[in-house]
């Protein structure tokens, strides 16, 4: 509702991202300006931290460390794994967030995160209006597997790629240097979208790009996979790079990354080696060749020093946006980025849907720019994510390294 | 000996980094401007490349393309394992290689490497000199992993440690960022020489280092790396933070990740886990905690967008200055660098010793420089590599993504 009055409450949820700080910095900056804003606090880890009364008086922060949010990796707040329960079910979470929400005359809430925080995050909207308590409650769409539906790209996911894409040509020179073969299997997060994955595809036209691309949305086959690399290797000198995504299945919807499980070392202790591992073992055994497994783990989403800085920008700007958007009356609704597909150049703006429509569904990569019999992307993909990746981020460095946010962290007072 | 005249042959040798190819640029640059060099030569995959008569006519070369070679990674002449045999035993790969330097009327020749290298390029020194074939040999040293005798510091080692610091920097925020627990082992690499996994203590004084980091220079044991990280996790709310260098070993020698040829999974594929996977099982296996094992692989080497400005400069410098060391009549010498400690800032000058001393020994990082029973580095350790980490590289971009050198690859005309 629109001429609200009182303080905000901003969350950070679910796995981190390059620029989810970003974000944070655009919320804090534009809600310390706003006259309606009487109070910003910061939740630590996320719902917890409101069901928990432990939030942040962000006014207590220097302004020059929340602009170096822009440039931090990770949640600087801290996350949680925290479920609410459904309030249908048991209400007590859902009652304690309105006591709280009562106690500190909170009316505005951002909830920053990816697919299941929108669902938090509309179930929150929903409470608060059943209960008759006014609060403007918008989400701020967050996460690198860019499966968020009703927005064109999602913040994080084009560092993200950015980083997949520059990896894979680096270690594409590197593993292709030796007068012998060596199949390189990089293995990329997604669980079930295949977004990250096909980012590689990003560096096919420098060809540094990958040899082969396998995406969750196609049914993996290990042995049609063994074939794939055998043909790469046969044209190629025994070289061969594989782009994999974590979240491979086989036709019966099985992830081929579980048969982990299973593995031990011989002493008997359980091996922790992921899907990349997993994939080279059999190559090694079945092709005999070198094989180099690479898992791009926490670097590719957190590795703010090869963020784009499209992405950088637009992390701040959804952050900003929901605050305005808030104090101008707008509520139950998640911010989304429209792009202009007839502009010369690339054009995206922030706009608005409800938090409904984009918690229903996961956005997938369509099954038709998945080409070459399930191992490449089609150019249709790289004219959809190459704008995203666009311009460098300059970091602050001290002696040689990042100079990261520092927060003092002070609890708001009870 | 002075006043010779010919042509040049330059090599690349053993493993890349992310500063090979700058050496490179610097030998072809200046090759390329000295009367006295009539052709500049780039061997296909090292010596290999010269005993198959494959090498590269540089002149052929656009000059831009060869300056890209400062922000290129890998070796872009490729390398190769091959190994002389040594020719007091079977003389046959000398007598062929002075066969083509009389082909060729090859009379500088550069080999960029590390220790075998070194040795390697010692021994073809002294064939020459033996056949009374006039030739200047320049060693360009090269190596992560910061072992060459005789240097202040090698090219290649201080862009690896800005990756591995950085990166440390980067995963010490992401993996501290839920409410639980989760110990992060991280795999970098050194099989004798523990100085990349010290590097990881650049990041102390920015409070988002590693909680501990094991060199190869002190004998591993398990039980103690258990109690290790249960002591940390028990002070920091279950959050720990280990660097490992691949090359642990017991207090018998033997390798801690050699383990790993015992691993297999429930298939019965040998899975390819390293050092990072095994130990992560064990912790996890020991504490019950969630363990996050991650190996920094070809990344820590060829991250060249993440880059040192120093190291860069320096193995360009360290590649010219052995052509006009060369020109000069100098012979049967390493490139080194030698450091004023006495000065206020910075300053290290490229100067030479004899290839004999270089290819004697391996320096290992100091006993007195790893601390806290160790698990530690200490402020020297700072003092010495510091320095080395300075300044960002600009990496020419097309599209979002690195522009790396292209070259023609002509060969030289039999």
């Amino acid at each position: 509702m629109k001429g609200l009055k009182g303080a905000c409450m901003f969350c950070q949820s679910g796995g981190p991202t390059a620029v989810i700080n970003s974000s944070a910095a655009g919320v804090f900056l534009e809600a310390l300006k706003q006259d309606n804003i009487t109070e910003v606090y910061g939740a630590e880890h996320g719902v917890l931290g409101i069901l928990q009364e432990k939030f942040y008086d962000i006014s207590k922060e220097d302004i020059d460390e929340l602009k170096l949010l822009r440039h931090t990796p990770s949640s600087a707040l801290g996350s949680s794994r925290y479920k609410l329960q459904d309030y249908t079910v048991d209400p007590t979470d859902y009652m304690r967030l309105l006591e709280v929400f009562k106690k500190y005359n909170i009316r505005f809430f951002f909830y920053n995160g990816g697919n299941d925080s929108m669902d938090t995050c509309n179930k929150i909207s929903k409470f608060m209006e059943e209960q008759d308590y006014d609060c403007n409650v918008i989400g701020v769409p967050k996460t690198i597997d860019n499966d968020l539906f009703g927005t064109d790209h999602c913040p994080g996911y084009a560092s993200a790629a950015k980083y997949i894409a520059t990896t894979v040509m680096e270690c594409n020179l590197d593993a292709k240097v030796y007068n012998f073969g060596l199949v390189c299997i990089i293995e990329v997060m997604g669980r079930n979208a295949g977004w990250l994955a096909a980012s590689a595809a990003l560096a096919d036209h420098t060809g540094l790009g990958a040899d082969l691309i396998y995406l969750p949305e196609i049914p993996f086959s290990v042995d049609k996979f063994v074939q794939d690399v055998f043909k790469v290797c046969e044209r190629n000198e025994g070289k061969c790079i594989a782009v994999v995504a974590e979240g491979l299945k086989d036709a019966d919807g099985k992830y081929v990354g579980d048969f982990k499980a299973g593995a031990h070392d011989h002493f008997g202790h359980a091996a922790l080696g992921g899907l990349a591992a997993i994939l080279g073992g059999i190559i090694k055994e079945r092709l005999g060749v070198k094989v180099r497994p690479i898992e791009l783990s926490l670097m590719q989403r957190c590795a703010t020093h090869l963020a784009s800085a499209i992405d950088v920008d637009e992390a701040y700007q959804a952050g900003s946006f929901a605050v305005r958007a808030a104090v101008a009356g707008e509520t139950d609704k998640m911010v989304v980025f429209e792009r202009d597909y007839g502009a010369d150049t690339y054009v995206c703006n922030p706009a608005l849907v409800s938090l409904e429509h984009a918690a229903n569904a996961e956005r997938k990569v369509p099954i038709e720019w998945i080409v070459d019999g399930g191992t490449g992307i089609s150019e249709e993909f790289v004219k959809y994510a190459l704008p995203l990746i666009q311009g460098d981020v300059k970091v602050p460095h001290e002696h040689g390294l990042p100079r990261f946010a520092k927060l003092k962290k002070i609890y708001a007072k009870k």
